[in-house]
């Protein structure tokens, strides 16, 4: 049983953070946040698949991928650092280098991020003289932890935070986090970016098990390709503060608690993500439901959810579904198409538009309804076996053209 | 050699064409076609790979890949006749029927096409109705194959047909076409149709084997994910009236002579598809050189040119680089990034924005003036082999969505 509590990324113990305005790119906000634990933190780390990963990718996935502790995490808005050749990546080791001597850290290791336009060198001086501010302002208020949620934006409309109590050990443990989303078409734009904290004490084999399987239900099911962009990555930093016995056994129920708060934790991101998605109006959530294996059910879900006819249609409250059939016959799945029932729902209410393969003569004003809803799910029932998957996207909008017909300028 | 001549479906011996205005769907346009010969035709036809096939799809494919002969197309927009069910195929059989009456004919067959909205049922007595009148109308000028192609657009903003001459057998041979193209952010609205009719006497199973390996390289290069609607068809008739001796040989010049001339025509269609994008605003060409091998070539192309957010970059003219770094990278084709170059052009000029990953210090008005030309091409230089591809798009502009918003009404 997991509660969820007040705050993000300080909600655990002994975690403080703050932010700055370094003016890296944008004027009048915040650009730049740190995240620190007053005790070195045990990390697990999952980085996007793209061939063109970022230089901080590269960075993080050495230090999480090893032994060594980590102390905080830095972050930057406004320039990815990514397709920047060896000079792009000296400036993770000189942003490092700078918050270890500001923060006087001798034994554990500094992880950095950066979210923005592609192909740009950072102004590694600006860089330098925030970590100064940032390891100043640290604070393990709410309020610090909220700031730095809102320092990471980039076209994001609003911050994002959570966090839950669970139970290990006897002891209450908490888990919280923050994220930043992108252009979730493709999420190839840089960059979904998630860092969350728990005072649990954990096996670190057991962190990264547990964090590569959950985003397999959550983060990889967002939109479009999954692992697409040069800097997605999500960091997991656990500092032990909670003084529960380390969880060190698979089938333990105290490991079952700490997977089901740190899915807690990335599923409100994932749908809050997609809700958020570059000039989207609703969250629209495609849910696959008896299909043959798991696989099948991920692929049939993810293909709906990235068709951008799909997705204009949902943004016109268009109860156009044949585009859904359409999408669900080209994913690669191979399936009955005289099986399939499609229903559509969402706070308005619910009306079923398929029925084995073949639209239904449906109440158009009440499909119309629901689909100007803000949270609208399209349920396609394959009638083929018992497994099921849920995919998160948003609606393709005017507003997303324009975000990104000079996303640079 | 070929030679482009006028006219398009009409233009080779012995086809003639028609259209009418049935109240399918539109007012005050044309909405169904015929094309006829007067020599049965020899077919080929290759169709959508999607799971999910219109009716007239699996009728076309029946009688493409058996042996009896073609005397006529008959095509309607406004309606897919996809998801329809036995209700759905009886009707090609019904139109089909129709079709030999009023032709009177006796040994061969009739080919149907719709394309439009998925999931209604064709008002069947309009459609038979029209069949009548496009039979006592049908013309071999250039003007009738002219009137036949305008007939067939859905969202289509103009015609799009081609003809050439070409020597088989010392004969001169024509083959012409006609097409109409989609919403091509996705090639999965209904629908990408093509007729293309020659007059040369040729081997069914050549026929074939041109057709099928022609596309590969034209009509599946255009935009997403190549094989997605659910009426997806191109259909190719031979009658013969040329003259020449039958071609029965893949080793013979006239096969060569035959191949090149189909490509002219399938070409032509693909980019002429591409350029009339739904909203589109300019033709976007991706060509990969020095790949590995082909088939990774032809990934990384169809990858940059589905990428929506390079789409909605090259609408706003802004040489955002980084996006196609990043969809090459995300394409699963693996590579070095720091090898690759990437230059643009236009009939405005031609800039080099990335040396060996790294985006130049380029010039931005160049870069600007070169993006607002009509036809934009990025050429991505992966200095790995010697394979390359194209890959045909358009831009992703306000007017998509708008379109796709509210198709159906």
């Amino acid at each position: 049983m997991i509660n969820e509590i007040k705050g993000g990324v300080t909600a655990a113990r002994g975690f403080a953070a703050s932010c700055t305005a370094a003016g890296i790119k944008y004027k009048d906000r915040t650009d730049m946040a740190m995240v620190y634990s007053s005790v070195p933190c045990k990390t697990a780390g999952t980085y996007t698949k793209n061939v063109v990963k970022a230089a901080p990718v590269l960075w993080d996935r050495a230090l999480t991928d090893g032994d060594k502790l980590v102390s905080a995490v830095v972050i930057n808005a406004g320039i990815a650092n990514a397709c920047t050749g060896e000079e792009g990546f000296s400036y993770c080791k000189k942003t490092s280098d700078a918050v270890k001597e500001a923060l006087n850290l001798k034994d554990s290791e500094v992880l950095v991020a950066s979210t923005g336009v592609i192909g740009k060198q950072l102004p590694i001086e600006k860089i330098v003289a925030g970590t100064k501010v940032l390891a100043a302002k640290l604070s393990e208020t709410t309020e610090a932890g909220e700031e730095a949620s809102k320092a990471i934006m980039t076209t994001d409309t609003h911050n994002k935070q959570i966090a839950f109590e669970f139970e290990a050990g006897g002891k209450k443990c908490i888990i919280g986090g923050m994220c930043k989303g992108s252009g979730m078409i493709h999420p190839n734009m840089c960059t979904m970016l998630a860092f969350i904290t728990t005072d649990v004490c954990i096996d670190k084999a057991l962190m990264l098990k547990a964090l590569r399987e959950d985003i397999e239900d959550t983060f990889n099911m967002v939109s479009v390709d999954g692992d697409t962009s040069t800097n997605d990555s999500v960091m997991l930093l656990a500092n032990g503060l909670a003084g529960n016995s380390e969880i060190l056994e698979e089938n333990s129920i105290d490991y079952a608690n700490f997977k089901e708060a740190l899915h807690g934790v990335t599923l409100f991101m994932a749908k809050n993500i997609a809700a958020d998605g570059e000039g989207a109006t609703k969250l629209f959530e495609v849910k696959v439901v008896n299909a043959a294996d798991k696989a099948k059910a991920k692929i049939l879900a993810l293909s709906v959810i990235k068709s951008s006819l799909t997705k204009a249609a949902v943004y016109g409250n268009d109860a156009n579904v044949g585009r859904i059939m359409c999408a669900l016959g080209y994913s690669g799945v191979d399936f009955d198409p005289y099986n399939v029932d499609i229903t559509i729902s969402s706070e308005n209410g619910c009306e079923q538009l398929v029925e084995k393969g073949v639209p239904l003569d449906f109440n158009e004003e009440l499909a119309t309804r629901i689909l100007s809803g803000k949270a609208v799910t399209a349920t396609c029932d394959m009638k083929e076996g018992k497994a099921e998957a849920t995919a998160w996207g948003c609606d393709l909008t005017y507003d997303y053209v324009k975000i990104n017909a000079d996303y640079r300028s």
